[in-house]
């Protein structure tokens, strides 16, 4: 990894880092966020086993619009043409969804903040449809799960 | 509260709640999410006591910029004219940052989904700017603090 | 009704009109359009008497989200503060969708082209998740059904 | 053509379709919209023989500006970099306009939805521009015209 | 009025300033910008006396249309719901133009910011349609002509 | 040169102009924008000879995003996946900043454009957060300072 914020220029003035010269490879990125809520804010959303009409699919929505307007709302990320989003809700205990966000394309730079923001806006829209009935809600562990490809190459939070 | 994830009709389908009647009242919503990071990298953020450069800055841009976006961000939230929003970046251990976010306005609906989005997307901005040092930093205790104004009236975390 | 082009000064240029010394009144439009596919098509999409997965919850809150945008689309409307909407989407043949959409708010300017908007776009999200297995899905009848409110009063597709 | 909806996968869930592995191929697409009024309208619209004022040129550019929007409207739809976007605009009968829109890219996705989604919205700036003198205007015939380039190759409406 | 820089807080970090108790009232600015060309240039867009095509009309429609995104441009500025925009495009010499761009509502803030990034796009949409011919085209003069409503009053270039 | 302008048709009708069969060339562009002021308001934004606060950084950040945003502003721009911005804001004289922008690419199209947003916006920016003291702020010489890459090569403004 570099040992300083390449996001700053030698001012510490904030750029747009040049990636004109990089080059063209396979990137795929994948980042988590978990909801810890009311057991029974989760039996609504869940009911008898299944998911409850729009309100995964609006969460899931949300977060492949969110990860295709990362540039617009992340300063310094270049704009990119992802190949392709992905997001999964998982039940992981009985107060606890798992939102997990998938996005990959060929380019010049990763796409770990998309995968970030996809995550991110996907357990808001989440907090928002239930926020009438549980307020409390958390959203915790917004992190990289794991990276491929570009010159720092392959990373995952386990191996860390 | 309720006890009815209001966002969706009785067929279970998502629909924009009809607020159209509701009073207009001062509301106000404040959000919090924490970074945790390596110790040296806020270290590298911090320097000798003063925020470096611009990491601070492009934080509290995107957040506020992020709180304006929030209707196109999370589907099922009205388009709102906020009054204020404040981002505020607090170093609260040698290796956490603390985001708050407050928003407000007179209208027919909280800015809860605001002040949380702005604090996401400032948060998310700080991953950013860090990523390039230290990819395993964690947003953590993405939550409302505190709302005021509307019909359900004031509310606070530690009140729950 | 009106016997000019609103839209245009008397230069013919364009221009957003002034609404600035007009009433606040409660404002409400309907709006449709319908898809004729293949029988087979519509099968696909309701499957057993029941909606498929997220094909139309999907183009239900694409259509909620443009209806918001609408000022950024179409040039000369104004920004709105939609305090409504809803889309809805029903079979009403065997090769053949309607989508209604209804917006409202209290404001100086109706909402139909928010409403025209919103079944436009939710139409065109159902034809790009059918447009792998019927290319030749036509949209039709994208119209105003209904208006109320505004100095204009109520309007209604079946008076005229 | 498939035989499956490519929008969802295994489980129904909406997903953005993986198209990192496609071949780069020019790509070119034509749709179509009709708007049929009361021939006083297109007469107000259409002068003398002579296009009024900024009204057509309005509606090209609402149409031009909205294809490039497409992956923001549409929600499972990937980022493009179109390459051409033209709108045309014709006169068809005393009491119809037909709206044209083409977009090309040499890219890995094609660009139906994005001369549909141009089309949609001339017409519905059209619609704009002379609600004031006639309400009932009815946008017909939203349909793709041809597609060329990518593995499915050429489809026109005129063959199906 | 003021002294002191109000987009600042007493640390010297951004913020969107506080409105929310400030009265509505109605607002009004007129913003410019000239641009001085080749004589030639000028000649190619005004040909024979009468606007050419849709050049003044594509940076009208984009001075309008920039106009309604002021606040998701300039980062500290409110959102705000305009109730007229108007683009006015003017001969002033031979190889000059002008662009006045009026903004009004009724609100609790001001819209100067409005008139001027309307008549700002409004002249860079002139240089990027002319820039085929004359890439040395100067945009001067962009600057609040006048602006009443408010706290502060009436205010004109001309009294300074 | 060209003698004509390319943004228009034969018949005078705005289109995006076909780039699909341009070669992709690095292409760079760089374009200023001056802001003329009273000495006193220069004299609070740079407080003994250090920027203050977030004014600066505001205003880069502001013209980093705009130059991302170009296509949407400019109707007849491209979409660019641009690989590097970067805003700088000088001093030159005890009454005047000088804003420039450079950004590149490997693409179809030139990046004039977006330098240019970039510079206005991020002026744009300095004139709000210091109109509260001096409204008479103009902004002067929004010009392309040098371009290079594409069929027509290097261009500079000191050539002409």
């Amino acid at each position: 990894m570099s040992d300083k914020l390449t996001h700053l220029n030698s001012q510490g003035h904030a750029h747009m880092v040049d990636v004109s010269d990089k080059d063209m490879t396979k990137r795929i990125a994948t980042a988590q966020a978990t909801l810890t809520m009311q057991a029974t804010t989760l039996t609504k959303i869940i009911e008898g086993g299944l998911p409850k009409g729009d309100v995964l699919a609006t969460a899931r929505i949300a977060g492949i619009q969110a990860a295709k307007k990362t540039s617009d709302l992340i300063p310094l990320c270049h704009p990119l043409m992802l190949t392709k989003v992905t997001v999964d809700i998982n039940v992981i205990s009985d107060c606890e969804l798992e939102v997990l966000c998938t996005c990959s394309l060929s380019g010049k730079t990763g796409v770990e903040m998309e995968a970030l923001t996809g995550a991110s806006i996907a357990a808001l829209t989440l907090y928002d449809m239930c926020k009438a009935v549980d307020k409390g809600i958390v959203i915790q562990n917004v992190s990289l799960l794991e990276k491929k490809g570009g010159k720092s190459g392959h990373w995952s939070k386990g191996d860390v």
